[in-house]
């Protein structure tokens, strides 16, 4: 299953609402099942070095096919896969990055980027289910 | 001037219902006035390799305010300008990145790709004008 | 449809049996319909230079659907879309990359390279099919 | 002495025999003695965040001649090479990447990554010695 561009906006928009709600401009990043871009938007004044934060996050999660946050723990100083984060162009593991899923089926991901880590979180969290 | 996510999901909309009209799934980039991501589209069943070409012909048209077929004069082997085309990680000079204007202002830039040279042409003058 | 490991070991294999045929040791590379990699093999003695050309090869194939060398009529120069070539990390436009179908959908993309054009493309060819 | 197409896929059947028996897909790379790929296989259900893995342990495991964990002795914050895994595009440190011995000489590098450290580390043993 591969998301379309009518459920990547949906998925936009739901992380959109949350962001307005909680008051903070983001970058939200659409990719597809095996990650090619399929939707953006970068709410007015998103932070310009958050785009590619944002990118990073959803390429991480799906590449792994898990939440940033999860990736992060074999990332830190000391873990045993430290050195992993320079690989396939470098990865993010901190949350914001999710699978989207659609009635229960994993069809693209999501990376959020602009806020604290727990605010993209929430936002992220707001987009992934449709 | 610069230009909004309201103004240029509107762009990206005119875009989209002129690809509808002809018929062609293209990708669709808008950029702002300095050349950062602001939305994107990639209709269903466009080609995964019009990413890049999107991306490129809108960077390329915001990096000399113009449209890519007129930065395109100066490409071509024989041209004055040859080798031109490697400089800024790459330019694009053939139909489909174009300005943005908002009562006649530029605003942004838009590049479109994923049909003949002629139908994204199309489609990113229906994406120019608010 | 996407490509099996089996599926791929088979189109590889077809595609050595020829090589070995016509006396020519090649890089074969197979992608996946996106354009992962999912199978390769470097026959003995062949380039070293030709192990990037098979993957851009496929990946050429991958990003526009279709043979390499019908994406090449767009790259000469004079062409209209002279400067695709720069796009997507580098295209190439000759032959030796086609789409590999299995009962006449297509499921994963082939590239070769290490011969004469004209002997990849029969390489290729012939683990086209499956 | 370097590693044939028909050795190096001798050790990549070994190391998917093993990867069958303990249920876990995973990438194999196979490169010869001075680093270039020489045989690949995805397994279906793979990671697709571990092709990269994988090709960075046997390249790490080629460019010291030892396994990627004694690499990574050296990386960890706080060791004297820190720094270090930023050299040669890249290094990676932990458990999966070997020399494979042929008649206990060195002939080529295997680099195995899909699974937990462990099951990695003996899916690479197990296509390590021919």
């Amino acid at each position: 299953m591969n998301i379309s561009l009518q459920q990547a906006n949906q998925a936009l928009q739901q992380a959109i609402d949350k962001a307005v709600e909680i008051s903070v401009p983001v970058n939200i990043v659409i990719v597809d099942n095996t990650g090619y871009l399929k939707a953006f938007a970068r709410m007015d004044d998103a932070l310009l070095g958050s785009i590619d934060i944002a990118l990073q996050k959803a390429k991480t999660s799906m590449l792994f096919r898990m939440d940033t946050e999860a990736v992060g723990d074999f990332l830190q100083p000391g873990a045993k896969a430290y050195g992993l984060e320079l690989t396939n162009g470098g990865l993010l593991g901190f949350a914001g990055g999710k699978p989207i899923t659609i009635n229960g089926q994993v069809a693209g991901f999501i990376g959020i980027s602009g806020g604290a880590i727990t605010q993209d979180a929430q936002i992220a969290q707001a987009g992934s289910k449709l």
